[in-house]
């Protein structure tokens, strides 16, 4: 637990502090033994004697551990911090969350640019091609080793939403809840070929060398329009129209294919920013594990769900065309006919899929009647129904 | 006149020849004098002695001159040779049909990559940051030279709509119609967004070195990936999931980021299509005339058509999200505001942006109804009601 009591403002959980937990080896899902691995974590509230209010939170391709509060000397606040917090929409007065970095990530968690103990170098390519159940089964070891059999609720958006429903395939035993937002059973070949794009551009940038980067210049202008690419599919037509317009900015170096457009350079500060804090390689890889992901397993998803117990709630976005809302209702016809009692919320919102991230006060509001719903069957009976 | 008659097939225009005019200077927008320029420009159909029964075509961003049949030993019909033909959409046997490439451009017409016969070297950057308007401008050149004084049409989709948008405002006295397709009056800052994206991964490679690759490596690399971005928004998500599906490639060579998926594979293969025949700055100053251009000058559009007597046709594509129905509305609104006689139809197209050159049977049947009632109007009264 790494809450400590110095909050920066009434609804932060404070400062908190990344923790490590390391194991030996994961059998990974193409049969091969990986490890040692190191999962980077944050913890938030107290888990109580009964171990019963523990949630997973699970986050986003570019996401990391820190998703509440701030760390110590640092002003940043974590990720979903407007979500995570005393009196908030995950109550950390009430409610155990936790949130790790993924496998293959870059923000403290086992990833390509780790030293493979047998080479003393950074794995580069010869890391494993993980998948989401990798990531996922990577997670449960965490769940376990924290002492927690079954969790209240796993919860999260796009990426974080396909390790939702693997959560629930695999492990639907050790949930009580989930909640699958702005997400897919499997990526459609218009989300492939947006991955796939920001892929070849990391690949082009003659500083990517096949992934052998690490001792010099790394590739920051491919991984840099890859996440351009990506900002344009946060985004909606309408949002982008209203925070840009088509409104020039101020003239800068006399240079014919300068930003002119105020869009054109938040697109060029955004993806400059993000090549500070993200590995070209973590996102090869987790891009290319989110497209091979099919929560189905080839069969249709009901089928997938059969026996599931957990109960679900499924958020989607109306102006959200990289997870357009279809997608989201695949899932709860899916779990509907697996006999899954699954809600659905499709939320109007103009901010396209970075909603997830932003509608906070009407997914604040779904998660929270949700989440109360599942703890109190809990508190009430003593059991979920099982 | 370049059509001859060795007819590929029934409907073909046949074996055409590309042609050049040139003329010595242009005053740009900037205010800029810039020259020589050549248009390369075709022309199918024979040209009434009236000279009242030509239509000008107007390509798209990565289009040519090259519009219909196909050239002496060589396989490629015309980029747009569904449409234009003996008893097609624009009938060579009733009209007269010119298609130039536009400045700037690459296939014939002067671009950057042409020779500055003040250095004897390529252009690269000295090249004038053009605008759409200077590309009408040297048309209305070229279209003077060929004697004509009022052509029947102008028709385009994409660039080309705005091509047509600019005839509309710039040279109503010279046309009787217009068609724009699957456009807008000016872009969104989506729109802005993608071009910027592929400007920044051509800009990105290493070989493109300020524009100055011309007698080394080409920024091959960083122009395919634009190009694969573009695709993406060409094509639906409909219209991707039919094409491709989650289709898996036979297993190529045994590397982990392989072209896996059928659409990952497309999408390489287009791009490095793409770079055998276009140059890269050519992608970047054409992107930039589109994302500068706006057809209202900063007024409502309404006003900027006062006085147009040319009659409007307007067609837009239900799935076509890079050019959306809404913007097409926008141009229809605006006419009708203005006064001027408009047909607007939202054709029910799963294709996307790619509609207007893939939808042949509806559009083609709009199009050729369209052009007979401006065309009978003429020849009936012997002027079009100005």
């Amino acid at each position: 637990m790494t809450k400590e009591k110095k909050p920066v403002n009434v609804n932060s959980v404070g400062v908190v502090k990344t923790e490590y937990f390391s194991f030996n080896e994961l059998l990974l899902e193409n049969g091969e033994r990986f490890g040692p691995i190191t999962l980077a974590y944050e913890t938030y509230g107290i888990l109580n004697k009964e171990k019963s209010n523990a949630i997973l939170i699970l986050h986003a391709l570019s996401g990391d551990a820190h998703a509440a509060g701030i760390h110590e000397n640092e002003n940043i606040t974590g990720w979903w911090d407007a979500f995570i917090g005393p009196g908030k929409a995950f109550d950390t007065d009430k409610y155990f969350v936790i949130c790790s970095n993924i496998l293959g990530g870059c923000k403290g968690s086992t990833g390509p640019a780790s030293i493979n103990p047998k080479t003393k170098k950074p794995y580069a390519l010869d890391f494993p091609l993980i998948s989401i159940n990798d990531i996922v089964n990577a997670q449960k070891r965490l769940v376990d080793h924290l002492g927690i059999v079954k969790l209240l609720s796993v919860v999260g958006g796009s990426m974080g939403g396909h390790q939702v429903l693997a959560w629930l395939v695999n492990y639907s035993d050790s949930i009580r809840s989930a909640v699958p937002i702005a997400t897919t059973i499997k990526h459609s070949p218009q989300q492939i070929a947006f991955n796939e794009v920001g892929r070849q551009s990391i690949m082009a940038d003659v500083h990517w060398k096949s992934g052998n980067y690490y001792d010099g210049t790394v590739p920051s202008k491919g991984l840099a329009v890859a996440r351009m690419i990506g900002h344009i599919t946060y985004m909606s037509d309408k949002s982008m129209a209203e925070k840009f317009g088509r409104d020039k900015k101020e003239a800068g170096e006399p240079f014919k294919f300068t930003a002119d457009f105020e869009v054109e350079g938040y697109l060029r500060y955004r993806g400059d920013n993000f090549v500070k804090r993200f590995d070209a390689n973590s996102y090869l890889y987790i891009t290319k594990a989110m497209d091979n992901f099919d929560a189905s397993k080839g069969k249709p998803f009901q089928e997938a769900l059969r026996g599931v117990k957990a109960k679900v709630l499924v958020i989607a976005f109306k102006s959200d065309w990289l997870y357009p809302a279809y997608q989201s209702k695949e899932i709860v016809k899916a779990c509907k006919l697996a006999g899954i009692e699954t809600t659905y919320c499709e939320v109007d919102s103009a901010y396209g899929h970075d909603a997830f991230l932003l509608e906070v006060e009407e997914e604040s509001h779904l998660i929270r009647h949700f989440l109360k719903k599942v703890y109190y069957a809990y508190e009430v009976t003593g059991n979920y129904g099982e």
